[in-house]
């Protein structure tokens, strides 16, 4: 019977929750781990006072943090704490002390991956961290071990719930976005300050995450655009509903002749595609590879026991190993030099227009885009607005991001205005 | 640098895309697993002169599967023969002779689980069976590791890509069955003699693999209840589909009050349900877990790469494992005795009649369903038939099989007789 000592850093709903499945779930552990026992040694708190969801002993409670990373009984540590920082120095110390590292902390492992890579490797211990993307959905484990045999070419993800929550009730219902992101934050599915759901941040840290190990390269958080929810508009999602689209915000890993695109923004997408069905609070990450072929993994992406199921199943991972593997790449900051970065990808574009209602300004559209080698797939007069303007939609065919913007540069004002852009995927 | 010396038992499409796949990412293979180097020894063919999909050299083959069985130097012994016989005979003489066994067969698998994990656990070494269900999807390992601490308490799976097609074509086009069935032979999705398919039998073998791992104690192949698709009509499809109902052959495992159940059947599932959107060849499984809560996993679950990719991720799992895992029921042919088999389960019900046009007949079947406790939630007129007789939808509340089995058999068939029961899950 092996046991293993670990300890806690920080215990919200999220630790609470692991505390009692590993509480819940010790004989069955046991059992289908040689006898394994895993047994919780100390929990560094902010204050051993407060009331907690679980019933971890009082005499386990600490606010030193050496008495975690220090224990030399304690073999592996998990992180609970979110943020940056202090997490990712005491995730180092840790890792420096020996101890393997388990970690729910999307943010300090996007930012700070090489350096607790490194550390890892080092001292020849385990960095793990299934619950810091998506929450119970097992993408890192597909993407290391399932996955191997694959080049993974394409991977499009709805990766953040609470934009998926605006977004599915903006389409289903037709509600504004502030009514909306008002109604989440009420709910407790948006933050009071939401910013870092509804700029994309949260989906880019996961992005920078996932497509490092399908690229097999380290994509630094920095290298993902980002771009945001809080500009749509009722309008633009009832115009792709009726044209048979469905709104996302999608985090898109592309890999296309030897190079790679990373990028998180709203997107227009099929209502047939499997990612359409995708609503509420749920995520989900689908991918191609070219042995697997088309692959869709869908799930809770956060909440408590969802997050506390994906590191329970870090932490036997980590109990359990021989040997820890770790990723190939470069430990460095910078993006991996195998890796060349497309910032000029190929998309169709939906755009909406306010075009003067005089006869020759469609055949101008149309010239003022064919200059720029943008062709149109579908043009839509919506109505008359109340001015003298009237609503314009146009689908391009695919084109290159810049020489749409140009093309859109060359607009002429007096004729017509663009109201919005949205990139449309397949 | 650890050289790993396989074995192919068969060698046709699947083998061909292994040996494709190890070549391929041989030098990716050694750089993600310290230098791990796959090296094939010998291939188990019937005729050494067939041509084939990739480049074994002539000196590989043999047709003596002792050259593979009982070869030292092989440490792990891959299976692509398919069928019960020999296929199991040889992976327990390779068992025996202490080599790792990985395999991509439900049939032999399912049939004989027990006997092979058995000899694997007296030799130590290690059984796979990613690529056994549902090809590239990588349910056996999420099941074994990355759910390790939830209690599933249900599981529901379109795990026939045969089966699927049809019903997606007949739900989309209206068509019968019979029409698409010859179609889908046509165009090789369906084999010249469709029965295990369409019979619900290849689900059933894939069911009783994923139900043992789920519910943790062997689920025989026999416990599964299991019944095809080949008297669905195309009238019950339309009439479900006007009721927002999507008829599915579904793979149903569930835990109720410390029992369980597995069954096969035809399945309405609400439009909105995750698993409606599932269309054509594709597979997907779809799980409720007590802490990972729900989760779906979709993708290719049959062909050759998808299935090569699952075969490949094993045997770099076997090649790596210092200790191979193995699930911790008893090895017997009979169901584990921690589960109590139910088959009287609980569901709503579809049922078409055609009845007597005359008054009192709905409220006479809505006394015989009463008298057996089966209460109606939607009871639905469709026009006029041709004779007297007009047909009826009935779809009840949950209630009991064996209740409704009764009050079916009390109708009078003079005045309604029964067209179809179709089970009918939320």
């Amino acid at each position: 019977m092996k046991e293993v000592i670990i300890g806690f850093l920080g215990c919200g709903n999220v630790g609470g929750g692991v505390w009692n499945l590993l509480d819940n779930f010790r004989k069955e552990i046991a059992h289908r781990n040689n006898g394994l026992s895993i047994k919780v040694k100390k929990v560094l708190v902010r204050d051993v006072n407060k009331a907690r969801s679980c019933a971890v002993p009082a005499e386990l409670l600490t606010t030193d943090v050496e008495e975690v990373v220090s224990d030399p009984d304690i073999s592996i540590v998990v992180e609970f704490m979110g943020g940056e920082q202090p997490a990712t120095e005491y995730m180092l110390r840790a890792l420096r002390a020996g101890k393997t590292v388990v970690t729910a902390n999307k943010v300090a492992l996007a930012l700070n991956w090489h350096r607790l890579q490194a550390e890892a490797q080092d001292k020849n211990v385990g960095l793990y961290y299934e619950a810091s993307v998506c929450g119970a959905i097992p993408i890192i484990n597909v993407l290391q071990n399932s996955l191997q045999a694959n080049r993974i070419g394409h991977m499009m993800g709805i990766i953040n719930g609470t934009t998926n929550y605006i977004l599915s009730r903006m389409y289903e219902n037709g509600e504004d976005y502030q009514d909306v992101l008002g109604d989440a934050q009420r709910l407790g599915l948006a933050e009071p300050n939401p910013a870092a759901d509804v700029e994309g941040l949260d989906a880019a840290y996961k992005l920078s995450i996932m497509a490092s190990l399908a690229f097999h390269g380290r994509v630094p958080f920095p290298k993902v655009y980002t771009e945001g929810i809080t500009k749509l508009t009722a309008m633009d999602i009832s115009c792709g509903k009726e044209m048979g689209y469905v709104l996302k915000l999608l985090a898109i890993a592309k890999r296309e002749n030897n190079t790679v695109q990373v990028r998180v923004h709203p997107t227009f997408l099929p209502a047939t595609h499997p990612l359409s069905s995708v609503n509420g609070s749920f995520n989900a990450v689908y991918l191609q590879g070219h042995a697997c072929q088309e692959m869709m993994l869908q799930g809770r992406g956060a909440g408590d026991m969802p997050t506390a199921s994906a590191v329970v199943s870090d932490i036997l991972r980590a109990a359990t190993a021989e040997i820890h593997l770790h990723p190939t790449f470069a430990n460095t900051a910078e993006a991996d030099p195998s890796l060349i970065f497309n910032d000029n990808w190929q998309s169709q574009y939906f755009i909406r227009l306010s075009a003067e209602d005089k006869p020759g300004v469609l055949a101008k559209i149309a010239g003022w885009l064919a200059q720029k080698d943008v062709s149109i797939a579908t043009m839509l007069q919506k109505g008359k607005a109340d001015d003298d303007r009237v609503p314009l939609i146009i689908v391009t065919h695919a084109a290159p991001e810049k020489s749409l913007r140009k093309a859109l540069e060359s607009f002429d004002a007096q004729l017509c205005t663009v109201e919005s852009v949205i990139r449309v995927e397949a």
